[in-house]
């Protein structure tokens, strides 16, 4: 297998982005990311797209084609190939473009991910999340994300103490830290008592402990190392993207408080990469409900089971702690744009790895991103490397 | 690039399946497979799904890790991905799990494809299938995929005198060879009197000259040369898997009758496998119209451009023609349950090449498989050796 480096990033603003369309989304990350890499669009060999709902959002599938010939890339006839895994499809496509650079088959490729969510309206919107979890088995017997999630959290607080403080706490860091994002879509601090007050989605789960529903596109740019050097002085290469699965209904589990995709995931990128959770310097994880950042730091092997709390209480994951956690400002309150979610982070922990993310910018040779689909079905874990 | 070898096929019944779930359709293609290669599921290491529509046919989507676990593998907690181009997911499924091998990341690997579609009803059923084709400029227009085609056909006969009559001979072929295969969904001979005087679809097209509603799945166990001769001593190898994009809106291309997606994607896969179309024994293509049928010809190059008809007239086509095509019944006869098809293909193409296909069978060495999404912005071709 090929080394592979990231050679460009782009994003859209994540928001209720009401007056652009999907297709104006995606193409203003794409062309971002181009710019960013100084390549021509007729350069790149193939596309990879993760989208979780176009069918139902927008009507429309065959959304990889459609986004290659809204990008001038058509007349290239490229393959161009869609992925989904609900809320991990930006992930699963940033791995299938490591693979078609890594087994030489392509030498510089485009990952995307995007959603057009708000447009159906959010009740609608929740609708169609849900289809991340068992139809047949969860949501048909009432239950959504975020109550599937609340039931992770009261379980959590019942055997390790966690507490609705603990939550609130990310809730809070990773709002200021989208204070420093450009792109966010929420960009003012909230108090803990802003948190600790808001009406409750699911408890214990308050409106300030889920991420909102978003629109928005990012892209990276992926090239063989030997390609990367003609094109860029920073390349942020991949040392491992690894995806695994689990059962899908959370009443299969064994164990509802341990996420072992995300386990088994991350246990095989760090192999894969020769490093251990503590060699991580910055990451982005998957806080599509706050608790859901506890879980992480925990699967990922930041804390033992049962004390990711401890991390938010003593500030290790802030930006100013040991392993800055989201700085972006997370699902949470950089935004939560689904399929483009998995792209995002990987934006991210590039700007980072570069040295180019700003006021938000941490000190980091080594970041990870934590890409989950629903409640754990899938994941997908990236460590990326200067 | 490793060899990749076929060890396993699988395909449920096509047809309206409404007595067995999604879950219970794509399992039993699933096993038939396991067990036409004597494999457990264990030792699958990845899974690949092509799908179109769970979202809107089920309210379902992140349906690889769902369909990992109904099938009893979340235990080993595998990559599982689900792929989309419309009713071309099935190659794509094919071809990721090709590359999966083929680069030497994987050794055993499973792809599926399933679709069920006959539960929503026809008319819901025909405006999801739209969605194939570009939602803002061709299906708000009121375009659905029979009237593109339509287009395309009534065009054809202009360029090209192409008759009706050409037309219903396909699907008369096609109808012919179903009545040999178990799995079809449809198995009695039809006139070519009957075809011409079914009623209008879309002008010129006719309901005889439309695939069905189908529900169904298949799936195919790809392994590397090596780990293959441990299984069978009848691999079927794969000697190219090329995927090709294009313009999804009919007006943005020069010519309407030709599918740059299929050509650019044929003349990949015939370079790849070092050979040319006239070495090709046996095909299945996509003929979810039967003009797409004519079409195929062309751009696959088994007849030069304008001179498609002249196959089906001379019998070239036939069971017991020169080159064989759609030997299974095709789609408009085995059915044409989507996300399925490009994986029932390679299905039909392995049982050929091993000569397995019973009353069907042909003298086959080398045969093709032509999987097109929606009116051809998607193809991908692929190539197949005893």
């Amino acid at each position: 297998m090929r080394k592979v480096a990231i050679i460009g990033v782009g994003q859209s603003k994540f928001g209720e982005l009401w007056d652009s369309s999907f297709r104006d989304i995606v193409l203003s990350a794409g062309i971002e990311a181009l710019e960013d890499a100084g390549l021509e669009g007729k350069e790149i060999e193939a596309m990879f797209v993760g989208n979780m709902s176009g069918g139902r959002y927008l009507a429309q599938e065959h959304i990889a084609a459609l986004i290659a010939d809204y990008a001038g890339l058509a007349e290239l006839h490229i393959p161009s190939t869609r992925v989904e895994a609900a809320d991990a499809s930006g992930g699963l496509a940033l791995r299938q473009a490591y693979m078609a650079v890594a087994s030489g088959m392509h030498d510089i490729v485009i990952a995307a991910g995007a959603e057009k969510v708000t447009d159906v309206g959010s009740e609608a919107a929740m609708e169609i999340l849900a289809s991340a979890a068992d139809r047949e088995w969860e949501v048909f017997a009432g239950a959504t994300l975020a109550s599937l999630y609340a039931m992770i959290a009261r379980l959590h607080m019942e055997e390790f103490g966690t507490k609705p403080e603990d939550l609130a706490m990310v809730s809070v860091k990773n709002h200021k830290n989208a204070t420093l994002n450009p792109k966010a879509q929420f960009r003012r601090e909230i108090s803990l008592e802003v948190a600790l007050n808001s009406p409750y989605v699911a408890e214990p789960l308050r409106l300030f402990d889920c991420a909102p529903l978003s629109d928005g596109a990012a892209a990276v740019i992926l090239a063989s190392e030997e390609v990367a050097k003609k094109y860029t002085d920073t390349p942020v290469y991949i040392s491992a993207c690894c995806q695994a699965s689990d059962y899908i209904a959370l009443h299969n589990r064994k164990d509802l408080l341990t996420m072992q995709a995300v386990v088994h995931a991350a246990k095989q990128a760090y192999k894969q990469a020769g490093i251990e959770a503590k060699d991580i310097d910055v990451a982005e994880v998957h806080d599509s409900f706050t608790i859901a950042e506890i879980l992480a730091y925990e699967d990922l092997g930041f804390a033992k089971k049962g004390e990711g709390a401890k991390l938010i209480r003593e500030g290790v994951t802030s930006l100013d702690g040991d392993i800055p956690v989201n700085p972006s400002g997370g699902l949470k309150a950089c935004g939560h744009a689904v399929g483009a979610t998995g792209i995002r982070q990987a934006v991210e922990i590039t700007l980072q790895l570069r040295g180019e993310a700003d006021k938000r910018q941490v000190d980091a040779e080594r970041g990870l991103a934590l890409n989950v689909g629903g409640t754990g079905a899938t994941a997908v874990v990236t460590i990326f490397t200067r």
